[in-house]
């Protein structure tokens, strides 16, 4: 395919590279087409990709956005007609600090349960996955995961043993705040479950090295 | 430890048993503790459990609050004095149809992107894992999971075969109001990384059975 990478940053420069590696046809759109860290770039990624201004990567019928969310507007609305195009969005609208998402979320559930149980250690977890992975957590592949989140740090390692006590790998995610995480995720699951027909037979693991 | 179970349905049922199994003294709260239903919970958990009305469930010092989100208010202020317990929240403020979150996520950047790049087929991909994943795609124990959402089959196809390309388990999560739970999930990968020190060689594999 012919990709046209809109912001060749960390993102965009990595994918962008190994798409070109893979043969696919790859212009690097940036505002300084001609910088330091575009020539590495280029000198990384190989023969299958080239250095371009964003509006002439823009032309590409294949789209990875992958710019800051600060200038995100004003960047796709200098691209001029993106009409037809495939516009792979990989932005987050993260606040500057990344304490949240400008866009979206700004409480949970979580929050407010602590809000109505007046003084409790409130904990949230065992939310993320189906009843049906909390009576069998037996994968040949691997752990899942549980994520847990809360403001008391002795709530917390209450939470944390009874999770491992029944198979999982419980991990600690911040506050209680990050409910407004942790609720979004259960919803993935539920609407992968359900309405993309997956089934209730599965989890996540998490994946270090 | 003594749990008591504030909600005792699939989840409630699933965890109490497991808990109690593990030699948990376990409390499984109903505002009907005496029905047919808690009598196969209670032959299913075994010694360590009884039933009990809510209020008795929530004097145990750890309570699972494992109620519908549409009740959970009513119910919590109905249970006495909370002050102090660890209160594991389980619920998930869901919508009666599951299309959203009562609570939270109302729009999204991958909606707002569309929206500004006027007739573009926009697909949210690509932004759940940072690029060092991006990069290097390898773990020793599985395939990293990329989720995508978008309005248009033909192009999630294309972002389909893209990720495929470079080494990921590529996965349709449905229509771009997807990205309402997408960028959450970024974010928590973002803070597990930053904020809770994980680094950034990590990712997130779907396990099935």
């Amino acid at each position: 395919m012919n990709i046209g990478i809109i912001g060749s940053g960390n993102v965009g420069g990595a994918l962008g590279t190994r798409w070109a590696q893979k043969g696919h046809q790859i212009v690097f759109g940036s505002r300084t087409p001609d910088d330091a860290d575009m020539k590495k770039l280029l000198d990384r990624a190989g023969k299958n990709a080239r250095a371009a201004k964003l509006v002439e990567a823009a032309t590409n019928d294949v789209l990875l956005f992958a710019m800051p969310w600060s200038i995100a507007k004003d960047v796709l609305s200098g691209l001029g007609n993106l009409a037809g195009k495939v516009l792979i969005d990989a932005t987050n609208p993260l606040l500057p600090d990344l304490s949240g998402l400008a866009v979206g979320t700004s409480t949970s559930a979580g929050e407010q349960v602590a809000d109505w149980a007046k003084g409790a250690k409130v904990v949230k977890a065992f939310n993320t996955v189906g009843s049906t992975i909390m009576e069998n957590d037996s994968f040949s592949a691997g752990k899942p995961v549980i994520f847990y989140c809360g403001d008391d740090a002795a709530a917390k390692k209450t939470v944390h043993e009874l999770a491992a006590d029944i198979g999982f790998d419980p991990q600690d995610t911040g506050p209680l705040t990050q409910a407004r995480l942790l609720e979004p995720f259960a919803l993935l699951w539920i609407s992968l479950a359900f309405q993309q027909k997956w089934g209730r037979e599965f989890a996540f693991q998490v994946l270090r090295r």
